[in-house]
C-alpha cells in the first residue's frame, strides 16, 4: 500500500529546496538523486513548478544534445525489456552511460508502467552507469510527451550519452517517440505473413530497422522467414530517414545473439546521418515540430473550457446526425465566445 | 488576357441577387447556372458571403448525402483526365449524373488547374448529365478543402449522384480527399519495383483500390507485373476500410479496357460497406473529423495575427539554434498576448 503522506512530503521538499542554479549544477555533475528531483519537478503540473522547470531547462540547454536517442517500440510480449537488458549490457561494456525512459499511454490510466517490472532488467537496474525512469503516470499523451522530451534533455545534461525511449505502441505513442529520437526500432516476433497483417498503420514507414526477437530454438527458421517478409515490404516503402534503407534483422535477446549486429547497424546509421547532415536536420526539425505541437496544445487548452467542451460534444452529435453543417457548428462554437 | 472588370461585375451580380431560399430551390431543381452561382458564393472569402453561404448550406442540408463520393489520385502523367473521361462515360451510360471536382494545391499558386484542360474530357465536358468544376484557385489548402466539401454537398442537392474528386497528390491533398470520399482510388503507371519506391508515404494505406493505367500495347506485361507487386504489398498493410481488401487492377483508359471491371469493384464496395454499416460510419466520422479540423483552423486564424506570425518565426529560429527550449518559446509566444 502506498502512503499518500509520503508523496506529499516529498513534493513539499522538492518545492522548498528548489534553487535552480544549484539544482542545474548538481545535475550536470552527474548526481543521480538531483537528476531524479529535476525530473519530478518537470513532471509536476503545479504552475509555480512549471515556471521553475522552464528555468531549469533554460539553464541546462547548452549541456544537452550530446547523445544517441534511440526509440524502441513493439507489441506486448515482443520482449522489449529483455532486449533492452541485452542491448544495454552491450552498450555499458563499450563505456556508454545509458538512460532508459518510457512513453507509456496505459500508465496514465492504470498508474502502472511498462518499465515497472525491473526484474527483467536485473543487470541494468543495478548498474551505476544506467538510469531507469518509468513513464510519467499522469496527464494527457501530449503532457507525457512533453515530460519525456524534457527528461531526455535532463539526462543528456547529466552525462548520459545513450538514451533509450521505450513505448508499447498504443494509439499515437510510436509517432510521438519517433518524433523525439534519432533512430527508431521496431521489435517484432516471428510470425507468418498473416500475423504481420495486424500491424499498426504506418508503423513500417516510421522505422529505421526492424528486429525480430526470439529467433532461437524451434522459432529460428520462422524468424528468418519473417525477416524476409519484412524486407520485402520495406523495399517498397518510403524510408523514414533520407538515404537510409531500413532492413529487418533477427536476434535472440535471451541468448544474446544478434545484439552486436544491431549495435553496429545503429552506429553505422549515426555515422552516415551525421556525415550527410540528416542527423542535425532531424534534430532541429524535431525541435520546431515540437514547438508547433506545444502551440496547438496551448491553443486548445485555452479555448476549451468546461462549457466549450460540452457545447462541442453537443454540436458534434448534431453534425453526426446531419442536423447542422460542420461549418455552421463551428460558427456556433466560436460565437458562443462573445 | 483576363478582364479584371468582368470578374468584379460577376461578383457584384452574385452579391446583389442573393436570395438564399430561391437560390436553394433553383439548385435543388437541378439548374446548372444557379449551382455554379452557389459554388461561387461558397468560394468567396468576403465575410457577408460566408454568412450567406452558411445559410445556403443549412437550407440544402437535408438534400445532401445521396451520392457515391469517389476520390482519385495519381502522379501527373498517370492519365487521370483520360481515366475520368472513360469512367464517366460508363457511369453516364448507366444513368448516373456526374460531378467532377478537384482539389489542386498547385492551382492556389499558379491559378491553373488540373481540370483546366477539358480537351481530355471531350465527352464529359459537353454532356448534360455532367458537371465539371475546377479546383478553387485561391486560399490555403484548408480553405480549398472546405470549399470542395461544400461543393460536394451542393452538387448532391442538385441531384448529382456520382461525385468524382480528383487530386494530383501534392503535400497533404490525398489525405484531404480521402477524408471527403467513400472510395479512394490510386491511379498508377506500369513500373518496376524500383519505380514504386518513390511513392508517397502512407498513400498505400489510404486506398481502396489501385488501378494501373496504360496497360496496353508493349506496356501490358509490365503493367501486370506491377499489379502483382502492388498486391504483394497490399497484403501486408492495414486496409483503409474495415473488412475490405484493397487490390490492384490494370486498365487502359485510352482503349476503354478494364473500366467496367473497376466499375463493378466500386459498386461491390458500396454494397458491402452499406450492408456492414461502414459506409455510414465513415460518413459521420468524416463529418465530425471535418468539424474538428475547422475548429483548429479557426483557432489558429484567431491567434496568429501578423505580429504573432513574425514572433513565431523568430522563436522557431531560436529553437532551431538551441538558444531557447521549445517550452520557453511557447511561453513567450503566449505571454506576448497580454
Amino acid at each position: 500500500m502506498n502512503n499518500p503522506n509520503k508523496k506529499r512530503v516529498f513534493k513539499k521538499k522538492v518545492q522548498e529546496q528548489i534553487h535552480i542554479p544549484e539544482l542545474a549544477e548538481k545535475i550536470i555533475s552527474g548526481n543521480r538523486g538531483y537528476l531524479s528531483k529535476g525530473i519530478t519537478l518537470i513532471e509536476s503540473s503545479a504552475a509555480h513548478h512549471r515556471e521553475k522547470a522552464n528555468e531549469l531547462m533554460q539553464e541546462l540547454l547548452t549541456y544537452t544534445g550530446n547523445s544517441i536517442r534511440l526509440g524502441i517500440t513493439g507489441v506486448p510480449g515482443a520482449g522489449k525489456s529483455t532486449w533492452i537488458e541485452a542491448f544495454g549490457k552491450t552498450a555499458v561494456s563499450k563505456g556508454y552511460k545509458i538512460a532508459v525512459l518510457a512513453v507509456d499511454p496505459s500508465s496514465t490510466l492504470s498508474g502502472g508502467s511498462i518499465l515497472g517490472d525491473k526484474t527483467r532488467m536485473e543487470f541494468l537496474a543495478h548498474h551505476p552507469d544506467v538510469f531507469i525512469r518509468p513513464s510519467p503516470s499522469s496527464g494527457t499523451l501530449g503532457g507525457v510527451a512533453r515530460m519525456t522530451r524534457e527528461t531526455i534533455l535532463l539526462c543528456e545534461a547529466a552525462g548520459y550519452d545513450l538514451i533509450l525511449v521505450e513505448t508499447v505502441g498504443v494509439g499515437q505513442s510510436e509517432g510521438i517517440v519517433r518524433g523525439m529520437t534519432d533512430f527508431f526500432l521496431l521489435l517484432s516476433l516471428t510470425g507468418a505473413g498473416d500475423e504481420l497483417q495486424g500491424m499498426k498503420k504506418g508503423i513500417m514507414e516510421l522505422v529505421d530497422a526492424i528486429v525480430i526477437n526470439k529467433a532461437d530454438g524451434s522459432n529460428k527458421d520462422q524468424a528468418i522467414q519473417t525477416m524476409h517478409d519484412y524486407n520485402q515490404i520495406l523495399r517498397f516503402l518510403t524510408p523514414a530517414t533520407k538515404d537510409w534503407k531500413p532492413r529487418a534483422y533477427t536476434c535472440s535477446a535471451l541468448y544474446n545473439e544478434g545484439i552486436e549486429e544491431i549495435w553496429d547497424v545503429i552506429n553505422h546509421f549515426i555515422d552516415e546521418t551525421k556525415k550527410n547532415g540528416e542527423f542535425d536536420k532531424r534534430r532541429s526539425r524535431q525541435a520546431v515540430d515540437w514547438m508547433n505541437q506545444l502551440v496547438q496544445i496551448r491553443l486548445n487548452e485555452t479555448f476549451f473550457d468546461r462549457e466549450k467542451k460540452i457545447l462541442m460534444k453537443n454540436l458534434e452529435k448534431q453534425v453526426k446526425q446531419n442536423e447542422i453543417s460542420a461549418t455552421e457548428a463551428v460558427d456556433l462554437l466560436f460565437k458562443s465566445n462573445v
